[in-house]
């Protein structure tokens, strides 16, 4: 059995992928992965992911540039979850142009957001509106 | 709108729940949350899934002992993925008995095994199965 094959994929053929930031710990994004991108992911050794929204691969960065180089891929105990340790190119992982994409915290019942925009999605894909 | 309705459930009510170890950084867990998981997870501090093999709602260490005490309730930029910054009683997050569920590394092809069992599941959890 290949090591694609090991993997329990969703009914969906997805399984959630975890990226932490290799130097600082940081859990930086959560993402989707189907086959293709965990295959493609460990060819290049930069994350792929599946999106959802736009129904197709997509390479992380493609867009921004901030590219995520991959150190480590692991998978849990249940074979359906997929934690990548990453160099996150341009120390920014979210399309919102935060450091990453957990930036909103709970406090007194309400999400509050705790982390700056290091820079302006505008200035990071012009028009586009892409992650 | 509460805090619980900011969230975008999936289909099934369900958001991914990751859960990492507020001392040493490491991402011990991904699991599942409802919005019952959720509400008792803030309402306690205390780490609470749903079960989807079991189809019923759990807290995280109910059987072991391993509970996972909550530091911080996180939500993505998408709100549809939560993570916990927690304190890991026993110091072991997974049924196999090991620190976290993120033991099987990706080396050459083969999800090699790179952690080891802290304390033999049947020594945890007795004749019963549970996580």
């Amino acid at each position: 059995m290949s090591w694609l094959e090991a993997v329990n994929w969703n009914a969906e053929g997805l399984v959630p992928a975890i990226a932490q930031d290799a130097s600082s710990g940081a859990v930086l994004t959560q993402a989707w992965m189907n086959r293709e991108a965990l295959e493609r992911t460990a060819a290049t050794m930069e994350a792929h992911y599946w999106s959802r929204s736009r129904g197709r691969l997509w390479r992380k960065g493609e867009a921004s540039g901030h590219v995520q180089r991959v150190q480590e891929i692991r998978l849990d105990c249940d074979n359906d979850s997929i934690l990548l340790l990453v160099e996150q190119i341009g120390g920014i992982a979210c399309h919102t142009g935060r450091q990453r994409c957990f930036f909103q915290r709970l406090e007194d019942g309400n999400w509050r957001v705790v982390e700056p925009v290091l820079k302006e999605p505008k200035a990071i894909y012009g028009k586009r509106d892409q992650k």
